[in-house]
């Protein structure tokens, strides 16, 4: 097929749309973690930006995407260096937009699901051995778990769908966010207290842009313009729309407040949530997932922060994981071929085994991120140590890891 | 007419843009209000998209767009939960796009109106009112009018016509701000004090965003890519640009500094105003007309804030209403069938009763705008109140409203 | 031809990309520097891009891209107030979208040009005496160099070429901000003291957007949505990142610590040194010339503000400026026209003259930027003076020059 100007516009604008999620993330996790902490957050997301699209260049994109080794396990190394990915002509996962813009497109995925578990390890982690850890999760678990879903692998040959990253993305994010913070431990002083955002203004931001970046996110994952990517963005917006609301109206009972912190990280979940359907769906469908999604994963903190006391610092495992696991079980009871023709129906129409189909995905991606990421993270800090001394992280990840702090004034130079 | 993928390329980030305006428009209100106030500009902006989107989608586009009812006064109720709106064809509307993006696109207008309101209610508002505000606003006020000019009501049929809602969206917020400022009253201890901004940095931030989302909103009201999308988007461009020149001389003259305020509060007064005229005029009668708003809005200023008083926080009435006005009314002596040739001469094409016609339309929309927000706040008022306790404006809306401050510092807990 | 669809929906998307990128320089900008002159850098910013559009549109683009008079100078007036530019059809430039796209699309390039420099001068020149500046300098020495090189004038007869700008706008400005920076002398009290970042998180956002906006501004440049935008938006970001690497490598090799400030900046540096390359060389090629870039950038640093000892605030020279050199000489070692069949070949592809052209077209913008730069400071200095007094800069602009204030809290005034 020929390269199609429309299809291209948009798969220009939808791979730039998710390259703003990449700040926005840092954004929205600086906003809500301690002042201190705000360069860190910043280095480790930029800093993966960089390496992260680099090694999706060098192999990762070869490894995921590339032709199969013939087991559905990998792609093979044809790919490297985007080598015989054309320019001029599409590859068969998206035939009229150029080879590379796929490959474009995708890199941004590879770097921010790593990078989504900045938040669970946050305040605590050295620089050093965040470095090597996002590397080491790159290859063992996101680049196995996009052939095997997207890239023609066995889970995706089984009839698992995932239309835009709830389980090759949030579910094994969001599980080993559980892991990485059990083996990372609680930051000092765990409590309210260490809870407090530094700058709502900054996550807010970053919320804001997370929502328009997560447009070309899902709708980008039609890897085409046209009626499919219309369906997406309007799934997107009522889901993450419903989950706010739901968001805010259980914390204002439980509270007596209305919270904007729990307004931005409902969105999120829905935003999360609605991934995997969304491309599968219909907007009535959304709407009544998203509502499961923002009740499940307000829940799921309750659970994780309250009950079990993990330390994943911004409920990555609930807003990211749980959320995702709901949305790719959604697929399971919502799915239409009247949406979709190249997707699946689920239960509601006729098909109860796709719920099973997507349990069996949730469940490889879920044990893949958290069995997979409990072992690199032991691995590393048999090696090097994963986590900062008691002094540094008292006196801020900033100053000692970076000798950089995030507010300066030369007139109070040493009192901010 | 088949679904055109550069179309609906355009639609979908055209309607990203739009989004984009949302959190902008809450981060130049906070960033030109006080501290205190900085959660509760946001918590209004971001659950206000939120509650306005389920709103749209449940009802609020069918009454908008739907079918008329026979009067020309409301569509009927069979596009609720987006029913029968397709999402692999067009509406009537829009025949080139998917009939969910247009949704789409219209929801982001219908959440923005409601809420630039809030720039005239800020720093005394309660919530829980203005929850019950913003719902029974796009209800009685926005829907109606939507369907009137847009939804092929009456004004519509009469001959009015409003590019992308100078009328429809900015002369009846920006009439109903002045209506919303008198019920409130003043702020406490009102005078320049309580003006200083707290954050330059984000207020610019803001107003460039919306400078930038503008371009979505206005170009993509051509609902299509091509040459009136391109018309559009250099006269919103130029008509900006002008404006926040003529602002900041006009300031410097009078204060002898040149002012950053001025600037952004002169680009949105220009981008509002040609709003409505952006897809029917020449570039440069846009220049011209871009001269008229600037001029014109920054008197209202003075005409309203410093002569008249009244506590329009952040001069709606002026930035959005005169501006719109003027705009709306330059349609009437600009447009012409040369550069669109579905919309109506002006004066200078000879066709003179296009300015009484929309004459008709601005003051159909501005009484709406005016009496409709006077109604809603006093009924509201009588059963709740609309305005804090001194004690809770003197102590700032944040905490006491939403137990949340926007800076925190764990070091200096309690001091900021 | 006709309009296309596809086509003006990327070149819609890529002018507003890159209207977001001239307040992206400012946020950059003014969280690298210190609190007191934050409103100057914004207004420096705001008011740039207000009056430049103005000029671009009444004169602007018809001397630089209008009909050449006869000798490859410069255009004739036919264009001025875009006059006969049309709206439903090609410019030759770029046929299959509206004359007046193409018109706002070069206009933000001839806005955000001129506004490199505030990177060079802040902090000490008079807001008067930089708006003669930014006047000057685009009518002297933009307007012509764009007419050569990019409006068939001399320079891009004799087969100069640049695909986005990395000789129009990164040399010229590059070289014009050493010679800017020599005429304003040093700050007070130059040294690592006042070059304490203000704020990383409004930088961090600031290079972030910048990054964002850069795909419209290098990809845009392919003037169509296809093949050829889909090879430079992936060149773009590979050249980036990989830049951001060795900045941040050769930063923590020399002391000791991985720097957020360096990643950004040779983010940054790789961004604008791909520029003039991204759209003539392929993948693997931009690759290899984003570690030159980075190497060269961050070496040409510790030349200007350590050897030479040059208060180029921001390394406009290097991190633009010798960047875009080296991007612009890469284009003769790795062009091909199986990349780009508009373009040359280079020394790998058989065509080794180019790399002596491109040279020449180098040395003429360099000269320009850097000559005409000092002259243009000089004439200004004679009558107006260009610095402020030693009290006005201890003091800050933002109070001197604006009476306005980044930060104020109510509560606190005065001491923040």
């Amino acid at each position: 097929m020929p390269i199609d100007t429309g299809d291209t516009a948009w798969m220009l604008i939808a791979s730039s749309l998710v390259l703003l999620m990449i700040p926005a993330l840092g954004l929205f996790e600086a906003g809500l973690l301690r002042r201190k902490n705000t360069v860190s957050i910043f280095m480790q997301i930029f800093f993966g930006l960089a390496i992260l699209s680099v090694m999706w260049f060098t192999f990762g994109f070869s490894l995921s995407f590339g032709p199969d080794t013939g087991m559905g396990l990998t792609g093979n190394m044809d790919w490297t260096f985007l080598n015989n990915v054309p320019y001029d002509s599409g590859l068969h996962y998206a035939p009229t937009i150029p080879g590379v813009l796929f490959a474009k497109f995708q890199m941004m995925f590879a770097v921010i699901t790593p990078l989504l578990l900045t938040g669970a390890i946050a305040e605590r982690m050295k620089f050093s051995a965040y470095v090597i850890f996002i590397v080491a999760w790159s290859g063992l678990i996101y680049y196995p778990l996009v052939h095997w879903i997207w890239g023609g692998g066995w889970l995706g040959q089984m009839g698992v769908v995932d239309f835009a990253g709830g389980i090759v993305i949030h579910t094994s994010a969001g599980m080993g966010a559980l892991a990485a913070a059990l083996v990372l431990g609680r930051r000092l002083n765990y409590g309210p207290s260490i809870m407090i955002p530094h700058s709502i203004p900054i996550a807010v931001l970053g919320s804001s842009l997370l929502w328009l970046g997560w447009f070309g996110f899902n709708a980008g994952s039609a890897l085409a313009s046209g009626s499919l990517a219309g369906n997406t963005i309007i799934n997107t917006h009522i889901a993450s729309s419903i989950s706010a609301l739901i968001w805010v109206g259980l914390s204002w009972m439980r509270t007596g407040k209305p919270s904007v912190i729990a307004a931005i990280n409902g969105a999120i979940a829905g935003l999360a949530g609605i991934t995997p359907a969304s491309g599968y769906i219909s907007v009535e469908h959304a709407f009544v997932l998203g509502i499961a999604i923002g009740i499940g994963s307000y829940l799921a903190v309750l659970f994780f922060k309250e009950h079990l006391k993990i330390d994943d610092a911004l409920d990555v495992s609930s807003v990211h994981g749980v959320a995702g696991i709901i949305g790719s079980l959604g697929i399971g009871v919502f799915a239409s071929t009247l949406v979709n023709p190249n997707g699946p129906n689920g239960l509601l129409f006729g098909h109860p085994q796709q719920l099973l189909i997507q349990a069996i995905g949730v469940g490889v991606a879920g044990a893949m991120g958290f069995f997979g990421t409990f072992a690199i993270m032991k691995v590393i800090d048999k090696l090097i140590g994963v986590r900062v001394s008691a002094k540094v992280e008292e006196a801020g990840l900033d100053i000692e890891e970076h000798a950089e702090r995030a507010y300066s004034d030369e007139d109070e130079f040493g009192k901010m």
